[in-house]
């Protein structure tokens, strides 16, 4: 390991080629902010265009809006928007509703489409969300049921029951990365679909759906995406699988005549069919300036640059920390990681999170026992890195977080 | 029938003693809009609700807004707001996804309590993602079907073998208000639930959920409570059932503990499990201005408003337009409408539509014969009604509809 200071820490920074992308963000003074992975910071573009579509559409043109300002394509515009950054085509992508709620569409309707294979097949510990809709799916289809089993394993526990895979590709606790592409081979050699959770890989590391054979995807809008608080999430389904699935959730707008007002379902053609009802185009006009923000940008650059954040950080935590409680919970790997990193703290996780915040330093706990550190590399610099590491040592090392109002849980950390 | 002039119009709007929350909206000069039951029109205050929310609170303290700025209830609060224009206690009522997904989650998770019982009831020419979603939710279940019988017959087609009714309160296209009480008497006789879509009734004509011994009611948030294009919609679930209802669409932010991280579903106690994903908080901030135009408006007065316009209206088109080739489709009961009215006009209606708003006045075209006006009490005036009337016989009288222009449909009306 190569020894840091703050020199070289600010050399760089200096050497960045995308440090220019911090000034298109509010970044707060006050706060060494590690959990975009969480919440992305707000574009300094956003509130302009939020206005815009507030006052010169909504007020100047009212409903004719839909048309005059284009609001019934934009769940398609901005699919086609995020798709270059997970590796698919524009007409494989749309933006709607919830991550929770598309993960409902696609894995019932991949499960209707399995016929007579009856496992959704997942991991404990998987993002919470993800196994709470399959359980509802397995309960509202009946004769389904969810196995859980460790990612190592999930390959070999593939077998001709599978009916879906489901899947994160960057956990969000550990931000361990699994190997999509090996994946989705070995669930198709069974004649089972894969549906990938990009939560915490869309915007943060390299995805290549298309590349890797994938099936189904969803991902969300405020993390990495920088689309704001609960922005409208994606889905992505391969083209080649669009017309075989049928969401469960057949609202209007998925209809392939929505203005018809006929009283029979007939799903859209493509991607469109995904839809359900009418979708909120303020958040919508948020997330699309949260996309922008990637514009121009070479993204190998960005995956790189995220990277070096993360593995800058790991090193600087085993220097300045060692013996201090902290166990790494996060491959060591950077290419075997998304961009975000864990560390346990045994019992005391969540009043180190406290005492961090209460300097300044924003990380995330993760219950039981992780504080999450995540590192957007469309913002956040090596200095951010490091002011992080210095309070992390000095609450660790003054055990700070033995402080009794830190221990004190609120309803939502 | 009194002879109206534009002097009895204007000196309506002088007597209105709500004429003064017109002010509170932004109403362009150069429209006369009757179509606030499609989108409603801006509240003068969103503009700065929604920028002190994204500079403020997701700008200053990001992912700390959650807490500082309570955004985690804002599904509940925006829920109480809107309890009183429906009739409801604050803990029955929650803000969440858009209405279909909410139709979706009320109608399988009470057709999975009625157990063996396998019909949902409705009616042809409900509005169609009603139906569309209650298709889905049949086709899902299996052993379920979706039969529609004239609204006349229903009460007459409940019966055991009915798990739920799925009705319109006021209905999209003629305004039709139907009996909630009376039809949820004789369901319960029965044994079988109902659930009430007000979309085009919250805000616009008294509903009195309990009162009426109602189960289960969803509706909008960007109509008569001008919420914004695609705002967040609500739900309803009266407090008995409350516990014996899961949600299908079982997302993290329903669970009793969602920060708790754990791997197996408990559904939260009370309403707040009919949520799913993390909801926008930019959409909620525009939806709670638009619910606060409410806010010290005599609800008595507003609806008696909202009748007197659609009668007025009534009025003017069958002394102006007599023999011009429209036939009215929405009741001429006042107390048996919402606050909406349509004409037929034969083949014509999309073109007449489009004549209409080409001289300013924006009606609705509802396929594939009517042509519909909407009254919002809070910013409608008389003399938008007079207006409309005028312009309405001249594009009549002078059959400017026939321009070829008028003719070509767009991909949205």
């Amino acid at each position: 390991m190569m020894l840091m200071n703050l020199s070289t820490i600010q050399a760089l920074d200096a050497a960045d080629p995308l440090r220019h992308k911090r000034d298109d963000f509010v970044v707060p003074d006050h706060l060494t902010y590690l959990d975009g992975n969480s919440l992305g910071l707000l574009p300094k573009s956003t509130l302009e265009r939020v206005s815009r579509m507030i006052c010169r559409q909504w007020g100047g043109d009212a409903v004719m809006s839909w048309n005059i300002h284009g609001w019934i394509g934009l769940p398609q515009r901005l699919g086609a928007q995020i798709a270059p950054l997970i590796g698919a085509e524009a007409k494989e992508v749309i933006v709607a509703d919830s991550a929770s709620v598309n993960v409902f569409k696609l894995l019932a309707a991949a499960c209707k489409a399995q016929g007579s294979r009856t496992t959704i097949l997942s991991e404990p510990g998987n993002f919470p969300t993800d196994l709470y809709i399959a359980q509802g799916v397995a309960e509202l289809l009946q004769d389904r049921h969810v196995r859980t089993v460790c990612a190592e394993e999930i390959v070999a526990a593939i077998d001709a029951d599978t009916a879906v895979v489901l899947l994160t590709h960057v956990h969000y606790k550990s931000g361990r990365k699994l190997d999509m592409a090996a994946i989705t081979a070995a669930a198709h050699a069974k004649g089972a679909l894969v549906l990938w959770d990009l939560c915490h890989s869309a915007g943060a590391v390299p995805v290549n759906l298309n590349a890797c054979g994938a099936d189904l995807a969803i991902g969300c809008g405020y993390k990495f995406l920088n689309g704001g608080p609960g922005a409208p999430a994606f889905l992505f389904v391969a083209e080649a699988l669009q017309e075989s699935l049928r969401s469960p959730l057949s609202g209007w707008m998925g209809h392939a005549a929505p203005f018809a007002f006929d009283d029979d379902y007939v799903p859209a053609r493509g991607i469109g069919r995904f839809l359900c009802g009418t979708p909120s185009i303020i958040a919508m006009a948020a997330l699309e300036q949260g996309i922008a923000s990637f514009e121009g940008t070479d993204l190998e650059l960005l995956w790189q640059k995220a990277r070096q954040l993360s593995q800058t950080f790991i090193e600087l935590v085993d220097a300045k920390c060692s013996g201090l409680g902290l166990r790494l919970i996060s491959p060591r790997d950077p290419y075997a990681r998304g961009s975000h990193v864990s560390f346990a703290h045994d019992e005391d996780a969540y009043a180190v999170c406290q005492a961090l915040i209460a300097r300044g330093v924003i990380p995330d706990f993760r219950a039981p026992d992780a504080v999450r550190f995540g590192f957007t590399p469309l913002y956040t610099s090596f200095e951010d890195v490091w002011k992080a590491t210095e309070t992390l040592r000095d609450v660790l090392a003054q055990r700070a977080w033995e402080e009794p109002a830190y221990q004190v849980r609120a309803a939502v950390t």
